[in-house]
């Protein structure tokens, strides 16, 4: 059975940014095709319901902020907890940010989105630098090789690219999604998930169910 | 530095199950000194105060009735769903059997009760034997290869195997745990816990974080 993948990722979830590191990193030499797809965890944490998110208990917070700084050593990738974190997690939403990757991929194709991920994924989790607000996303582009930046932001308000958010966020939630990351599994001969993957630590596993070898 | 590990389970737990297939397959060729401790997940939860269980949602119950197959198939362990599933998860009480692993862990010692876990893990987890009353364990006990399975089952019952189980249990919740499988991983220098880690799914992460290989 022919198989790809599509993996639904936020950019304020620090386990999208590992997994996205993961899942980029083998991807490019894989047969299986990955779509990355933008999409937004505060809707699915309230179309799921899902009321056991660790931020909401203080000893899985506790847990989080450890485990945080153990996986990106574990990944090598570049990591720190940002400053007052549980607080920006509870009180940020990344709707600026993640429109503004849809609208990359809809102007300049998944590569290029892709490398503004990992851009914007550096500048935040890496370097604390904040991603969030209409300024500091347009500050973010205009610094950065991406050109036309200021188009690129007012595509990033359309409704076509409004639309697309949605519409990713609503095929994960349809699939039983309550987290980031999310992955499908798709089987190519009828365009159905034939399993559905939370979490960044699964990535040798779906690696494995495809048919490909997972380079950590 | 050198390190050792604490693994805590719960028979009663499909990832403990999976986690300890995993971690058993691995230890007797590490170097690393791998320590199983049986302990409640009952008592972790009130513990805890862990209102996120998947089983409470029933999202997360979905996601885990698909992910405990596909799980299973990738690790290559023996496993179908038990019958009535959750009720059966959220009305058994474990605490027979775990008593009865640590009687077995105290008069026979690791190894004798590492293989008796083995063996009741297969028993419930791929043919639905159930072995948590006190009948249904002295049965299983009886038609296994324990020698006097009746005075160790009456071992089980003592002071001594009882404050074990809590104690194990206490250690655990005294590093901020929340569910099961449960690790720790311990600074031998100086006794003191320098990383736990919550899961089946991050045993190549701890195989790394103590130097050693692991083998899925």
């Amino acid at each position: 059975m022919s198989k790809s993948i599509k993996f639904y990722f936020d950019i304020l979830s620090p386990y999208s940014y590992f997994g996205f590191e993961g899942i980029t990193k083998n991807k490019n030499v894989w047969k299986t095709s990955v779509e990355l797809k933008p999409f937004l965890l505060g809707a699915i944490i309230k179309g799921s319901e899902n009321k056991g998110m660790p931020l909401t208990n203080p000893l899985k917070t506790k847990y989080v902020m450890k485990d945080l700084t153990f996986s990106a050593q574990y990944l090598g990738v570049p990591f720190r907890v940002p400053k007052d974190y549980v607080n920006l997690m509870m009180t940020t939403s990344s709707v600026i940010p993640q429109r503004v990757l849809v609208a990359s991929k809809l102007r300049d194709g998944e590569a290029k989105m892709e490398n503004l991920t990992k851009k914007l994924g550096h500048l935040f989790w890496a370097y604390g630098k904040p991603i969030f607000t209409s300024d500091q996303i347009q500050e973010v582009l205009r610094y950065s090789q991406v050109p036309n930046s200021d188009e690129l932001f007012k595509l990033s308000e359309s409704s076509e690219v409004k639309e697309i958010l949605k519409e990713n966020t609503k095929e994960a939630l349809d699939q039983g999604c309550f987290g980031a990351p999310w992955t499908h599994i798709v089987d190519n001969s009828t365009g159905n998930v034939i399993q559905a993957v939370f979490g960044s630590d699964r990535l040798p596993q779906i690696a494995h169910f495809v048919g490909e070898e997972f380079k950590n």
